[in-house]
């Protein structure tokens, strides 16, 4: 695997957008059309580590009508087009590497029904996380899906995203359950009704989750939301080890309680995130709990994960009880990407994010922790454990190369493990232009064949942001 | 919706099996290859009240070569291929509208691993739903997804099946991890990992759950399965109506109750039950329920919804605690069609299968009772009601062209009313034959091109199941 030669790759594949379609774009869009350098500029990058030339114009979505009609000019001018969201990818997946225009969805933030009787929502893709639930919040529901970032919706969707409450509500593959889309050559369709379940024909909305753009832009999202347990308690629990805080999750996730949220945090972290956050947390390795239910099954719950802590040396439970607790240890957790950018001044971090399967986290988390610590680079380390899935956070100074190659050295050693072990090269963050290759050795060479084949014939000009995934 | 006419359309595109295919079959396979006529009506029909003429061969697949090996040779003579588990498809599945050849994976019928720790296992598709739990009840885990019929899992995987418990587990969509497919030119690939969540590239695993044999031949599925809970315990209760046990449901579901399993069944079929299965279930409209959990959780989740169910009139529960009155409680649930046949000797059902979302639910479901009662037309009603989807099985003599001219236009008008309320055309048995015309109306044109243009870049040749959700 090497990222940048392949991107130097990519690079020299960029289209030009001829003068024609900037004049189409401009006469269609007017102010909604920006090829200012800064705009451009901004939209051109992402939280990766990765630069490539901007995208060469800007169209501020405002509708469903606004997306197919630039698609259609992209289309006829065989432009790539690259939708944004609020640019949090971490893989690269917002940069013009063949060239093209940003499709930008963040003023498509509304949200545009609540049926609060059947536990869904339909919103607009630059709807964020944040401000989906506080728009609901009267309702007594909620959509758990939080990753690190206030990500939009849409973003959410095109990569499959998920963060801290997957372990139980499992990831945007469980809870979208119908979409529509602008396909490449500009056309409308939908995907999915509201029902629960459906066995009508190909699951093009589980296609399109995760699909990064590839194969049209989403701009809409039907989702599924849930009721706000009775009762929340969260809680602390240090470990005298990464190990003992592993074992405790796994007989936790065996024993099939269903725990809402379990997030490993290591020393590294914590000291980052009390420098950060003005918090005072324990400088040793800990998971981050919390349960939900009726007020007795998160009694009962608690309990049960308190034993078994116990039995591999957790501290007793520090209770985060009202909302304000809650929140700010939350917030803790969510801070934790900002928290080690902020330990480095100048540093960028590259996120590695390997899942496995849970019998096999302590043998992969283990081994990776002690190659990142031989290694002298320093590093965050954080988890959703329960699922088996964690991010080391190597921070590197990008003027010094020798760094960015320890840090891939690093994630190549991780990624080898962890496919070995039955796992996945990324949870949740998507392949973007970092995981190409290894995508290929994870899903074999049949498998991404067929997936080209899909985009061939979904995106026969290959318009719809080319070069992640898979180079074409 | 005229099936029948499509049907017709379909048998004029018979493709030939040509001799020097059937040499070459025999050749490969010797005795794994009949063409017996009693064996090749066996694998030409299934529980559908369709008919066409029976596949030209069969071949009895031990192994994932044997199935590419007999893909192989199909595509080389351009003949189409059937796959087949154990012939309970409701939709026409497996009928060789077009001719060619039926791949029965009967005796690829190994549990191939058993992951406890990770609750997760892998297995041959022709393994059945009731030999999986046997096999894996020492580990004190069980796989929820339950069929009426004692499916296949590679039938159940094709046709995105659910059952009883989905409500609580999720469908065949939520719970197949991983899947080894053979193409429509034989090659052999694997989708997915045993990772709980990923974000690598396309949801293949997800395209194939559902595909109907279109997209390719399954030949190895990992599946999640799921700690056996701690309690269970399984009530009936008796209902004044079924709008009163609909809006039971319905509360209960919006509530977010965990609630394990809540089946509908109407008071046609309680007594088409009772004489079948020798039981004296109350004769009245009743809900079937069943909760999982602690032993106290299992028991606040029951008072709740006791506590419900009375406010709409319902019964005192009666509760079957032993795990042998469970197994008879279920037993005449997932009797219930075989009871329905039985009631009107010589008789074919023709099973609706709408999902609307639970909001409208009374809506969809109580003005087609009236619909049906009206017409004359015996027929049962049971219901996964928790999920919003239910079945209708209209009973007709398949000597009086009428009775089902009558059913068609009981279920058309039923599916119009369910596409109306926001819900799907089938919610677990899949298009087949028999939905093709309501995919359309459902999915829309856009859609289903798009589900073409899928399947005419993976299966060029048109070989895999053709004829099958649309016609090409």
């Amino acid at each position: 695997m090497n990222a940048h030669t392949s991107l130097a790759h990519l690079l020299a594949t960029q289209r030009e957008t001829p003068q024609a379609m900037l004049d189409a774009l401009k006469s269609r869009f007017g102010t909604q059309c920006s090829t200012a350098m800064a705009v451009r500029e901004q939209h051109g990058r992402d939280e990766s580590s990765f630069e490539a030339p901007p995208p060469s114009a800007v169209i501020f979505a405002e509708s469903t009508q606004d997306v197919a009609d630039a698609v259609k000019i992209a289309d006829q001018f065989g432009v790539p087009v690259i939708p944004f969201g609020v640019g949090s990818s971490l893989e690269g997946h917002l940069l013009a590497v063949q060239g093209g225009i940003s499709i930008d969805t963040g003023r498509m933030n509304k949200v545009l029904s609540i049926n609060a009787e059947d536990l869904t929502v339909t919103v607009q893709p630059g709807v964020n996380r944040v401000q989906l639930n506080e728009e609901i919040k009267s309702t007594g529901l909620f959509f758990p899906i939080d990753p690190g970032a206030v990500a939009s919706i849409g973003g959410m969707t095109a990569t499959r995203a998920s963060g801290t409450n997957a372990v139980r509500y499992g990831t945007m593959r469980e809870n979208v359950l119908a979409l529509e889309v602008v396909t490449a050559n500009g056309q409308v369709i939908r995907t999915g009704t509201r029902a629960k379940k459906s066995s009508a024909g190909y699951d093009l909305t589980r296609l399109m989750v995760g699909s990064e753009g590839t194969l049209g832009v989403i701009t809409e999202i039907t989702l599924r939301i849930y009721p706000l347990p009775e009762a929340i308690s969260a809680a602390i629990c240090s470990f005298p080890s990464i190990e003992a805080a592993v074992r405790t999750t796994i007989q936790v996730i065996q024993m099939g309680i269903p725990i809402a949220r379990v997030e490993l945090i290591d020393v590294n972290t914590v000291r980052m995130v009390n420098t950060y956050a003005k918090l005072n947390l324990r400088e040793e390795p800990m998971l981050l709990m919390e349960f939900h239910g009726s007020p007795s099954g998160v009694k009962e719950q608690a309990e049960t994960v308190q034993e078994i802590a116990s039995e591999f040396g957790g501290n007793a439970f520090e209770w985060a009880v009202t909302p304000e607790e809650r929140t700010r240890l939350w917030a803790a957790r969510h801070n934790s990407y900002f928290a080690a950018i902020q330990s480095k001044p100048g540093c960028r971090a590259i996120s590695t994010d390997t899942c496995v399967p849970i019998s096999r986290l302590a043998d992969c988390l283990l081994d990776s922790v002690a190659e990142a610590d031989a290694s002298g680079l320093p590093y965050f380390l954080v988890g959703h454990v329960g699922d088996g899935n964690f991010h080391f956070g190597y921070l590197l100074d990008p003027s010094i190369p020798r760094e960015r190659e320890v840090a891939e050295e690093l994630n190549n050693k991780l990624v080898s493990r962890a496919l070995r072990l039955g796992g996945t090269c990324t949870g949740e963050h998507g392949v973007g232009l970092h995981k190409m290759d290894f995508l290929v050795t994870e899903a074999g060479d049949g498998a991404v064949e067929m997936m080209r084949t899909i985009k061939r014939a979904l995106d026969p000009k290959n318009i719809m942001n080319p070069g992640k995934i898979f180079a074409i």
